[in-house]
């Protein structure tokens, strides 16, 4: 099968790092298109990058000219899940909720630790929206910006590994999920230092992905995410 | 003052009609400025077209080259607010949560009417969203599209009419709310039929946008909606 | 029009500073009436003066002989909105709904900063019936009572800002609501100390009065306001 | 023990009745003291009369001459327990949160059935404010007035049995609460009818606050219920 | 009338021991008949043994050989009520349940002191259940294991005594339930330090369990209380 | 890797045909144990028999010779997932929970068909006690027992379908749960009918364990679900 997983942003790298993360656990038979959009924010970490990379993530796969079984959006905490459904008959997989949904089959809450302090209400807005709030016991932020994460890594890593410490000690979580794209590969150190298992949200998209496809399941289209009504576009899709 | 009232489609009558709509509301002294946005859907009913609609409406913003004091967003159940709340210091107010907070004020609950079923998933997360949902009886449909209210006002009145009675019977509703920027002016045929209070969400977010103002309030930029962080944008506006 | 400007101590300097609080905001043409009740405590902070002072604003209003557009509870947390708007088809706003109500335009999410710890609960039970408590990050008590804030206001100033600075810095609050009428004119050193937007339920209120009166609505009759049952009254109202 | 027992309407036969009621549940050794406010409505069906009960029931018990271990409220869904609570050390026991918090032991979920339409939202509030509702099926009105009760007692009857039929059959409830302080005694009919436990309000509370007593509980006077600050009243106590 | 008063462990002085708290309460002609289940494991302080007693608990009460007016469940946050109210049809009181209902009576919020971290989870879930979770301001752990009450009774009273003192300092608790069967008897202290009401879950079971008796209700028996099904049982009850 | 998939009950041929459903979707190279317990009643339709089976399903796993990388709980709305992740390192998957968590990514609610009315508040606390209510629209009864699934499958077939329809319509739901273990291969009907995606709890439950254990993650170990402490255990496990 092949699994569409897209980037929010528009830096390369960071589609092709998500990419790489999703090939390496992804089953065997299973083909990883990592996609860039064609418009957007190097990095999103707001309202405006996010609703933008909405649109822009639609267009990227609404472009996209082979065939694919599902789609990842590989953006913690953004906008435009909604949409994706609507636009696909194929199973459509958030991170953010992928993550979450995992962490709740290991522990009883989980707590999420993200980037900066602004994707928090992001993140918690989203997982209110998908009904996964009940058992998050916080959003924290480490800090650090996400473009950070690549350029140094070291103070990444520590500066997420001592905010999930928080999130285990003082909110009582009992799993993590490394609210950000980019995070992925920091996992084993907040293991060592919390011993509470850490979930990344593009792998657990990646096996989610995966078995909805096994089972033939497509997301429904009855109401909320029937296919769009005909309308016409002033100056969309952009010509540039 | 100057306040933008921000079509969410690219209709420019009904950009028109809803500008007169908050004309006829405003005070003395407020000026009202309707916007089209440059790009988009010619009806908004979908997530893929909110979602569009969303980045329009904050680029019509962006783009409007005078002063103003507040933004409306007119647009009923749609994404973007937070975007517009992240871009500008000024007041933005949205019709969704103008109309339920005024409601909120004259009765125990309020029910919501809008044009389709697939419109009311969207009108409820927005409520949900805003803090706004534990007064709200109902969200419900009454089967007529956006551009229908235009073509067929007769059919549009009587389709509304009874979805509100039915909202006062069944759902306790005390105050209906009128869901979509086109129903602007039905609001008497309604009164008429359940004897309960009307809002219009264009008219309540004109008065509460003007006392906003007024009281010298503005968007709280500590945190949710500080200014967005600089970034690189790739082929972002478009040019055409 | 006229507003009715209740106040739910007997204190006239009390009084007379909420009516003028209440006309610095009012727009003109608007003339704002403030009255006493005629029974009671001088100062409302706790459950048995406020269920009197509940009785005694409905008496004042019912015994002033004008006409009038609408009224404005003006006390802090206090019960009796839901009598007043049995009594009345005019609007009534209680302060601690406008107040609310505002700052939810302004920031995800708001803190109260009210007078004595005894009036938390008060206010939350407030905020919990009229639907407003989902983006309630606290209500906190600045240890004042309310006859401090006429006597001591340099302490009183300084035990509110740094309450306020609290809900800011630990409860994440973005918008600032100045919990008591007595509080009104302290807002400006508030938004010094914390830099976020404060809210004064007595101008809100003004304005949201001023509003609903303006676009014609009046309080919904059909069933929880429903005009009150004639009813033989033994010994009321008191002949003293 | 002594308990007294408050009546929130100045109708004397319903306040004997309830007495009675009360008496014949109680343990040997309790004494019943059924008071009658000395001011108010002849039945309480609305805020306005709810709201002056809430303080006459205050000034009853205030002026009751003798010791008494604890008071029961009985007026279903009335303003004014927390007054209660704050005036006295000794238990309050509120007939509606009696009632829900009994009807808990019997059964999963439960239903109020009450007199008129308009005191439907009066018991919900109570509810919630108590923490009462997550078990709550529904609150429903058999559409007859507190005094029909005493007046056409085989239409109230009929009317009350078919409303907790509907209870029971549409929203699930396996328990009936009857929701008015003068339903005493309606119960069988209502049990022979719907085959599920039926709480009378008064005397749920009867055996809670004998518990209480017995026990040797008292109310917290640690914040909420701290006793009243000392104020200056004027014109109150009413002097007729 | 006969009460069973049945232990979750298998520990004999701890049945006693109970038995005795409930004895010490109970009316005059109540006779409390305390049992300690056939199997199981000597503490509960987890889910295994928990689920193990729930099933224990039942067959206990299943195998005792006289009639009885009602059963309490003398476990605090165990599993297997709704067990009981299948087999049974008089009333059945759970411990954490009676505890919390009768902490709602004297203060608006109550909190949970119990002994070992891991069962505070358990706690919380049967509160949520049980729909009394809206006041509960927090389950805390006072670190102490059950058998180390009847071992170290000193320490266990201080560190009961210090997290109670947390719970009212810090989660604004307005009265103390004392999380464990085994507690019975350390209220005094509590008081003392806290100054807040503390309840005993067996005493407040045994009063509530007297109550229903006396007032002749019984567990409803609709629909999820109603009789069991005729089964064929492989293995079970156990012959040993 | 081996996944033991744990039947509820002690009904061999339904064992046998939750393996076969397990191992139809099973990825190359998992191995599927089917178990049944040694203990417990031939249908679980109720709580004195899930409580049992909670009990039973754990001694089933403690006692299962091999090693294994995860175990399904394969019983709908059944007790005793918690006992089981205290018991194990390895993942545990409830089909209750993977069947809503799938459901959940392929439309905005779902609901759950189930067999008889009295095993719904089962689902329903299950749900609820794992975060996953937010989204539910309804859980309904067929009115079909276990064992008929079995004895009379068109019957079956024709009550299922009939009752999903209901959801969908009235209750908006958007996916179907098969709410039985024994339901497995009905869902192409009920596809049929309603036109919505239908999720098999044991099918999901499948896709999940495999994920987890790809993911190389297994059940937290610091709070709840930390290891069971040493105890001794007086005729347990039994003889027979």
């Amino acid at each position: 099968m092949r699994l569409l997983v897209v980037n929010v942003n528009t830096t390369e790298s960071m589609t092709k790092s998500i990419g790489e993360q999703a090939a390496s656990v992804a089953a065997p038979g299973t083909e990883i298109v990592a996609l860039t959009p064609e418009f957007g924010a190097d990095s999103v970490e707001g309202n405006y990058e996010s609703h933008l990379a909405a649109i822009a993530v639609m267009e990227a796969v609404r472009a996209y000219p082979e065939p694919f079984d599902a789609v990842i959006q590989a953006g913690y905490g953004e906008h435009g899940r909604e949409g994706l459904q609507e636009l696909l008959d194929v199973p459509v997989v958030d991170i953010t909720e992928a993550a979450a949904t995992t962490a709740q089959f290991l522990g009883r809450s989980y707590s999420v630790v993200t980037t900066l302090d602004r994707a928090v209400p992001l993140i918690e807005d989203r997982l209110a929206l998908a009904g996964l709030s009940a058992r998050c016991a916080s959003v924290r932020a480490s800090g650090m910006a996400v473009l950070d994460l690549e350029r140094d890594p070291a103070a990444a890593v520590e500066a997420i590994v001592e905010e999930a410490a928080r999130a285990v000690e003082q909110d009582r979580a009992e799993v993590i999920c490394l609210g950000c794209g980019g995070m992925s590969g920091l996992g084993e150190k907040v293991v060592e230092r919390t011993g509470v298992p850490v979930v990344d949200g593009v792998a657990a998209a990646v096996t989610i992905a995966e078995s909805l496809v096994r089972l033939g399941l497509r997301t429904s289209k009855v109401r909320t995410f029937a296919p769009a009504r005909p309308k016409h576009f002033k100056n969309w899709p952009p010509s540039n």
